[in-house]
């Protein structure tokens, strides 16, 4: 699997919706090292249209596919990125690891445990490396807060809360006609189907697999009725599903415990009106972040009113401050694509891992662990909010494993022999 | 029981500390009809000088005692405030009760489900009313919420959160110098110990125990290392408790259910460093409000940004268009007292019924139900975060009870004939 630094890696993508056409073109974009050799979809319309746009790219045309078990023997793909319906990641991810294949998954949450199991015993005996494309986990929040963490600025951490809270209503409600996979998980599910947009970047905070883990959560769903009240007042009485009765609950909210200690709050909030928010919050012995106001506190330091109480000071002069080394260095060579240029971090550490033959930074003890909140969730939401235990993915591992966080990332191929911790 | 309008109460005090102290100040300084007629502590310091600031004002002195039981037949008090320390406050208020005497509670929780159901039926064989003096249900901010609740701008309501979250280090650290009720508390106990700031304003939006109510709830707690964490920085190694293991989790998070689907988060989180907050936050089908970031957002009125996602606006413009007929009153008249004015509403909502032999605004089954969410709490998290069941203290009443919000307020004294639905 180990591949000569500088060479060409070939890449196939499997899934070319929306978000996996907004990859394949950070690639054809900005990555000349890589090299897309195979599309994808179960839709030909898909396919044709990406390899229309790798060609144009390009001048030559990717070899294309309705079914990903095409390409599992092909010797022109090194790695798989996969950003399919939810439903089909552990799927498609597992057959290609078999294959020797190093995966990348998009995000989205496990139906069972077992296939969770499935994935890390996968790795286990293939060796094959699998990732999850938690972008977050990259964005530039997110990592100077970790800056923070390693510098000590929180104290003894506590207590962490985040969501995933973006208005999706148009999406998923006009999910028959634009093919939506968000559809049928909507309508037949219940829990927190969207987790590790924040769970990403907090299980890195925490340490989560590297010296602590998850031990158990509970969930609970309010009732449901912001996608069915969205139907009927901009859709009318007759559209798709205007009278179904949608399982998924409008706000989820889920508790997780950790091995030492630390709480993590979890919302999925999906299905009402309301501006994006990831709500991140992070507390510790000594001070306070968060997201949504943007605002730190800090024991000692902070500012107090008349009664000595501590007032909020605004985030900005700490997010400039403990700037992430990874970030200085990529603000400084101008960013790169979507989400604020953190799908450009996360998509190449996978690529770097794939060009060094490396472990990925994320890796599929991450990954199992944190998809499998999703079904977990469910099982705690079915049983009135019971708690339910979180598998110990690694076997015990997770006491010994070194702390990267989240994982060594090589940037050789794109500024110079160096390596950031990050 | 009935008071002839106009007619003096007299009032007894039971509990003198810093809250007591502040609420007969408000009784002294801003409320001629009412006579302060006893005072009770069980430190005689205390009593000794809040007599020396009655008499200052009224010249009288008036009678003080060390054993409450005292006051219970006597003939000079019509109803009794009870700052005392959590743990006595039902105690208190049942004898009361029996005695024929209108009492009104400070907020804090429950011990056990058994003491807040000898509440309700006090309550139902005497006949006699409680209120709990929840001054947040008085807030301007919450009202203003309530107000927009009931002119239908949230939609169909969703969820609610809320928190105590104020830093208490130095009061907890501090409690044996100062002798104060919550230092055992936090050592001996974990659970949400306060949760009703934030809850009691919910449970009136939400129409708690007026054709809804709360059916079950999980609790889950974090680590603990706040308060020893602050008195081996300030006071060192030496001092009270530096080495006492404390119960109390830094962070406490509570989901709840109601009987109509919508879900209620609650967090306690008084051990860490941080500015006051109560954070709440409320979703519909029409609308979120975010305290902390002081921001809404209405569907179909609210901005868009570039991808047709809800941007926030500031809530000020909504804070005075929605303003609630009694704050706008109160406002033209100049506030009162402390808290920003929202102690003397509440104070003076109980003094009301008292005045005009009603019912409480905030009554007996209120007490008990929001009380009990601190022994609930315990429950569920001394079993991980197991899902208990919150009783119907009002044995299927609230089906019928009517949605008074939070309940009838008459205001005849103070504002001329006017009648306020608050």
């Amino acid at each position: 699997m180990k591949k000569e630094p500088g060479k060409t890696v070939n890449l196939a993508f499997v899934g070319l919706g929306k978000r996996g056409l907004s990859l394949l073109n950070l690639v054809l974009v900005a990555m000349d090292d890589i090299k897309v050799t195979a599309l994808c979809d179960v839709y030909q319309d898909r396919t044709d249209r990406a390899a229309d746009l790798v060609e144009e790219k390009t001048k030559e045309r990717p070899f294309t596919t309705l079914d990903y078990k095409e390409l599992l023997d092909r010797k022109d793909i090194d790695a798989v990125i996969v950003p399919s319906s939810w439903e089909t990641h552990f799927d498609i991810c597992l057959d290609f690891m078999k294959a020797g294949k190093y995966v990348a998954s998009e995000v989205g949450g496990a139906n069972s445990v077992e296939q969770c199991w499935d994935l890390v015993k996968t790795y286990e005996k293939t060796g094959t490396p699998a990732m999850i494309l938690e972008n977050c986990c990259y964005g530039k929040t997110e990592l100077t807060v970790l800056n923070m963490i390693k510098q000590g600025v929180f104290g003894e951490l506590i207590h962490a809360q985040g969501g995933y809270q973006h208005d999706l209503r148009t999406e998923v409600a006009t999910g028959v006609e634009k093919r939506h996979y968000r559809l049928d998980n909507y309508k037949h599910r219940n829990g927190d189907l969207y987790p590790t947009h924040e769970l990403g970047p907090i299980a890195k905070w925490l340490s989560v697999n590297r010296g602590n883990r998850m031990t158990y959560l509970c969930s609970m769903a309010s009732k449901t009725a912001g996608i069915t009240d969205w139907i009927r007042k901009n859709r009318g009485p007759d559209y798709d599903n205007a009278n179904f009765k949608f399982a998924l609950g409008d706000v989820v909210t889920t508790m997780i415990k950790c091995a030492h200690g630390e709480t993590i709050l979890l919302v999925h909030d999906t299905s009402l009106p309301r501006p994006y928010s990831r709500g991140n919050r992070l507390q510790g012995t000594n001070a306070i972040w968060m997201e949504d106001k943007w605002a730190f506190c800090i024991d000692g330091v902070s500012p107090v009113n008349k009664w000595g109480e501590y007032r909020w000071e605004s985030f900005d002069d700490y997010y400039e401050k403990y700037e992430h080394p990874l970030w200085t260095w990529y603000r400084q060579r101008g960013l790169i694509g979507g989400h604020d240029g953190m799908d450009y971090l996360t998509l190449r550490a996978f690529l770097e891992a794939v060009k060094n033959g490396t472990d990925t930074p994320i890796d599929a003890y991450d990954m199992a662990t944190w998809m499998s909140i999703t079904c977990l969730s469910e099982q705690s939401v079915a049983m009135g909010g019971h708690p339910v235990p979180i598998p110990d993915f690694t076997n015990g591992r997770w006491m010994h494993r070194e702390p990267a966080i989240p994982g060594r990332y090589c940037l050789d191929e794109i500024c110079g022999p160096e390596y950031f911790e990050i």
